[in-house]
């Protein structure tokens, strides 16, 4: 320690009002802090003379008591019952891409089933040259692909689209996780059963009592589609469709059938209750948009946000959030503090990877205005994310799903911040 | 459905024992199956009848209880008390390479203990032009970085020097888990307090009992260690030190520092008792490696082996497994299935990230006979993982730690597997 401190960063120090310096000559924004014993450094606590937990304490561990806000939330007014419910991530609280199981929103339509390995069976029939059934044991014994994807479903950001309605990120963009999953791709299954040249749709459907059937492409189908066993390493949660989900990259999250049980090869698609009478875009004039499956890109400011607001005052301040797209990698992401007039690129924490979470930051410092806090997301296909007015231009306003517009919270003088409408 | 149907890939189809074809004309390894009904497929099952679990039924979710053996577990006679011990991830159950914290090894020197948030300061001090001291909300505003890495106890595979001991990969080779970490780089907080020229190593410290100081080299801190605050997205568990760990990438796992509460700016290392009672290496003659951080290239085959029997017979067989080395990426994994006679390159599930966990597969067929099974990983750095032969000419039998040495799995015609010696 020398005797006249040296400021290498004094321009960024003095906005760090917390960084307290210890010692005489400091120079910090709050010298007198420095000037009072703080009692967690100089007093020896009782964590340092105890002992903690043993290595046997928690075969599997959950998050520590003081987190138990970081949990799936349900919006109770959304729907009738949670059997056929969805309840939300909370983004808020998180931060780089992985979203870990536990906290990795749920959404059923007859709620989630319990079902052991032994007792799984997929069956693959309809246009196959042999209709073929597997068990969870035949599975594992194909090649495995292990990717990172998202899922978001096609109802994210649906309640945002007549004006500003659930004041937090959990609640207006909560409906999306991200995962590494290992599983067999779909078109391995497809060929070992041997597709006739009339195939042109798959139908997919779930073990549960809804059973959730959707057509997918036949071409979706053969590309990037898996049969996934596992999640972020360890199997399917019970909530998440173990033993087996199928994953449809990019595609909405109700494509992605829990519990799958069966694939049938088909000459043209079902019309099944999911993708006609739901899952459709509804536009101004009460006609459907069928066929929606793609994400469009997409992004949200996760912190300051309504659940995350700004507790430390003026001074640097990191402004953090997810982008994603259905159409491939994020390539930028823009972050604007006056409702979307003017626009600076955020940095990507890694490279956007295809149709996966990318995490951005804004590192910067907060004058103690206010800000109308927005973030546009870019993808690989030139796609730029549109404001709420363009979308409703295309599709008016009784919409629910496909909500892809850009956010804005209002972030006030206090560091508080609201879910507002800016179009 | 076709009348006649037509076989695609019949060599593949036959072995696949446990692949039933449904309907008349069926031609697959197992076609008296398909005659006779499986109650699975054509009755309908309780949960297709009933309702599952609603939304609201596990705000933070745990795996289904038919999972509850893929846990973290000790081995009582390893240590005294479990307070100074450690415990193992269930890698022989796990695939991808992310390690769900749940189930991610734990390494206490007094125990995990419980430091709120609010609680929590960093000091850095020593040879700096600032000493300063941050608190949890300061660090946060720091510009931050997401990273997969993996962490490795020195002693992982140490039980295995004078021979085959552990029955399973989740005890040779289970101190080990890979995480996206989110948190701030060492060298911006060491920084900002202005390292003096004098400054060539640092001391960091927990805030437990142990304090587990380490000495660290200058040059490493400000490379690519972490303060860490989020471990896959969200908050460290307790017993990863929340709310803030150091990382140190590609070293040894006792030096990334839990409830980190200081750096000390050093112009010389502390030798304090953890780096040299403990956690160097005892060569042939007694005497010491000292400062052996950086963790060798490395892998394991994850199943078969002891915990991850062959129970499908023969046929299709995936073998799969884990490699890594702290020098940087891996670039390739062979197999070899007759104790490192012969050689086949396995296919890596992604390429090779820094100093992170690389998934390896290989996709054969066994015929059931015996297997001596090993995997050898090889590095960016050109190193090849050794055999325990060349390692023990080097170091002997008496080290503890870092035992790279190609482990081999014998697999029986049963498909049972043990944990056998092929040096």
């Amino acid at each position: 320690m020398t005797d006249k401190p040296k400021q290498t960063s004094p321009s960024r120090r003095q906005f760090l009002a917390g960084a307290a310096a210890v010692g005489a000559g400091a120079v910090t924004g709050r010298p007198a802090e420095a000037a009072t014993p703080d009692p967690l450094i100089t007093e020896v606590q009782d964590w340092a003379s105890g002992l903690g937990d043993g290595v046997d304490a928690t075969p599997y561990g959950l998050p520590i008591e003081h987190e138990a806000d970081v949990v799936r939330r349900n919006v109770e007014w959304l729907t009738a019952d949670t059997i056929s419910s969805i309840n939300f991530t909370p983004i808020h609280a998180l931060d780089g891409t992985i979203t870990p199981q536990g906290c990795a929103f749920e959404r059923h339509h007859s709620g989630a089933i319990e079902l052991r390995k032994e007792d799984y069976r997929l069956m693959i029939n309809g246009l196959v040259d042999t209709p073929l059934v597997f068990t969870y044991a035949d599975l594992e014994r194909f090649p495995r692909e292990n990717r990172v994807y998202f899922c978001e479903c096609a109802a994210n950001s649906g309640m945002e689209w007549a004006g500003a309605q659930l004041n937090g990120a959990q609640f207006t963009h909560g409906m999306i996780h991200n995962m590494e999953y290992s599983g067999v791709p779909l078109r391995t299954l497809l060929e070992e059963a041997g597709v006739n040249p009339a195939g042109k749709w798959i139908y997919v459907e779930g073990a549960d009592a809804s059973s959730n059937g959707r057509s997918i492409p036949l071409e979706k189908a053969m590309d990037d589609v898996l049969v996934a066993f596992k999640a972020n390493g360890e199997a399917l949660r019970k909530e998440h469709g173990y033993p087996v989900r199928l994953v449809v990259p990019g595609w909405e999250g109700n494509m992605w059938i829990k519990w799958l049980r069966r694939v049938e090869v088909m000459d043209q698609p079902v019309e099944s209750r999911e993708e006609t009478s739901k899952y459709t875009d509804t536009l101004a004039d009460g006609t459907s948009r069928k066929w929606t499956w793609e994400m469009d890109a997409k992004s949200v400011v996760t912190s300051p946000s309504p659940q995350s607001p700004i507790k430390h005052g003026t001074g640097p301040l990191v402004i953090t959030g997810l982008a994603w797209s259905g159409r491939g990698a994020i390539t930028g992401v823009d972050v604007s503090v006056d409702g979307g007039k003017s626009w600076t690129e955020a940095r990507l924490a890694a490279p956007g990877t295809d149709k996966a979470l990318t995490r951005f930051y804004l590192d910067t410092n907060w004058d103690g205005s206010e800000m109308l806090l927005q973030s546009r997301a870019r993808d690989a296909s030139g796609y730029v994310q549109p404001t709420k007015a363009q979308l409703r231009e295309v599709r008016g306003l009784n919409s629910i799903y496909h909500n892809n517009a850009i956010q804005t919270w209002w972030v006030k003088a206090s560091g508080e911040a609201e879910n507002v409408e800016v179009s």
